[in-house]
């Protein structure tokens, strides 16, 4: 009865996790490269263990063809785009994850790289280190247009933030039409064309699917505004990371705050761009949150120990519309 | 019948104003530095001139001796610290200013300055741009207790902010002990003191005034709790620079945001401290309230010029407490 926690940091800022392990009887080992594990050392590690308490690294059918003891993959976060979910059920390896937990970390740092790019806080913030002082006239929030993509957990909690700064033009779009009857009033359902043609801000709040992968490329940042900005705290590979580049780099997209990148650690050409925030996935990195997302994918360990129900497993249409094969 | 604006830029995102002083046959000269205009320039230019539309350069009585024919000052922006006002009142000036339109801006980009400072959005960017993947833990907004010293048009609008968020701690302290009455349920009005001893974020939003010059200093950063942060997008003066930088250096304080600085433009030893989040007076500097500002202020030398009542003269009480004189 071993659980291998994968993901890094664990317990760090919130030790119940540990005591919830300590508690159930369950032997476990953290991850001792403290950075996200390299497929191969991900299947050269679990051969041992009967659950993987899992970060983004990827969990591919090589590393599960290892995994023989291996009974439960519970991922600490919302994205199972690094999961093979299909090669997981074929070895009777059950699923879960932590949707809820990350959503409000997400929303507010959405909302705050919204108002660093619209306001130039991170361009005059590095201007200032190099002595040069610069007033740069920005634009406000609650007088932009955005666009929601993704109008989720995340998406929907964005919605509710930018309400409270009195926006009154935010569109929003879902693959499912049926949301609109529960929007308020200043919150219109809209097509992806219209969000990059109309809107000031785009923001991206989807999973990394089939069907999301490359969403963003040259041919929608060639439809946008000349002062948009782009933000994507979702999943790297949903903006395509050269287009971006072009886009930057020709003055199309005014700039562009990306917390998620196509290949983690991100140290590719978007750093030379000072038009385009950076920062290093922390999207659900707020102490809180994290020990929440920690504390329920441990909980679910736990369940399935005590042959409970487990409480969030991976849903049906996250097996049929599999992104993995792809990633 | 002329006007010197010396206030720059002018009329760049919205040409309003220089419509209205056309259209009301006032000849006007706009400072041509392109940057704030000191003392000597200021009062070398002013001689001819009988209206002045005025940004934060100093009007000493050193310079309104040269102003002979000066009959109204109009200040673009809500402080009056700038103006020497007894000296003008001694000289019969009237003097205006533009209290609300900045609000909205101002009280954005503190949130704004917020959120980077809370999930450390500046120190990651500036790791990216050097080629660190560094994953910070923060810490939410609404998770947090925020202290908000000063409740007038910005502080308030920052709490109205705040609330949008779902923050359930929110302090607040103002020389008007009668707001009590008027805050909602999660907000209570506290002490100074408290505030420096219980907030994990501390913004600044009282004007600078004889009583609030020195306002942070030493003795109230070393109440503070570790992890506590501090904005300032108020006025340069009410905090001191010398204790901020100490505070930072000792990690007495987690982090800072500053906006406005004692002598601007800012080049000190902040710019050497990368926990200090820095911006150039960029509180007012969104394209509509900075053009709403104009356009007030300009609308008040044409009321002047047609013998109107003027709409937002300097109150008494910034007479009687005027701290220009330690300026």
């Amino acid at each position: 009865m071993k659980a291998l926690v994968s993901t890094a940091p664990f317990g760090l800022t919130d030790n119940t996790p540990i005591k919830l392990l300590d508690d159930a009887g369950i032997e476990f080992k953290v991850n001792p490269y403290g950075r996200k594990m390299s497929e191969e050392e991900l299947g050269e590690a679990i051969a041992d263990f009967d659950y993987l308490i899992a970060g983004t690294e990827k969990i591919s059918e090589k590393v599960l063809a290892n995994a023989q003891k291996l009974k439960l993959i519970s991922r600490v976060g919302i994205g199972l785009d690094s999961v093979d979910l299909v090669a997981a059920r074929r070895k009777n390896i059950r699923v879960t994850y932590t949707p809820d937990a990350p959503s409000p970390a997400v929303a507010e740092l959405t909302i705050g790289l919204m108002l660093s790019l619209l306001r130039c806080i991170h361009i005059s913030n590095d201007a200032m280190h190099h002595g040069h002082w610069q007033r740069i006239f920005g634009r406000r929030l609650s007088d932009s247009t955005i666009g929601v993509i993704g109008a989720g957990r995340i998406g929907s909690r964005v919605v509710e933030y930018l309400s409270g700064f009195g926006c009154q033009r935010i569109l929003v779009n879902d693959i499912d039409p049926s949301i609109e009857s529960s929007l308020p009033g200043h919150v219109k359902m809209a097509s992806k064309e219209s969000i990059f043609r109309e809107a000031d801000v785009i923001t991206i709040h989807v999973p990394l699917t089939q069907d999301t992968r490359g969403m963003v490329s040259e041919e929608e940042l060639n439809l946008v505004k000349k002062n948009a900005v782009l933000i994507n705290t979702a999943r790297g590979g949903i903006v395509n990371e050269r287009a971006l580049r072009i886009a930057l780099e020709n003055g199309t997209l005014f700039g562009a705050a990306i917390d998620t990148f196509e290949t983690e650690p991100y140290s590719g050409p978007l750093c030379d761009l000072k038009e385009c925030l950076l920062t290093s996935h922390m999207g659900s990195m707020s102490e809180d949150c994290r020990a929440r997302m920690e504390i329920e994918a441990t909980q679910e360990v736990v369940r399935f120990v005590k042959g409970e129900a487990l409480s969030q497993e991976a849903p049906e249409a996250e097996y049929q519309n599999q992104v993995f094969s792809k990633r």
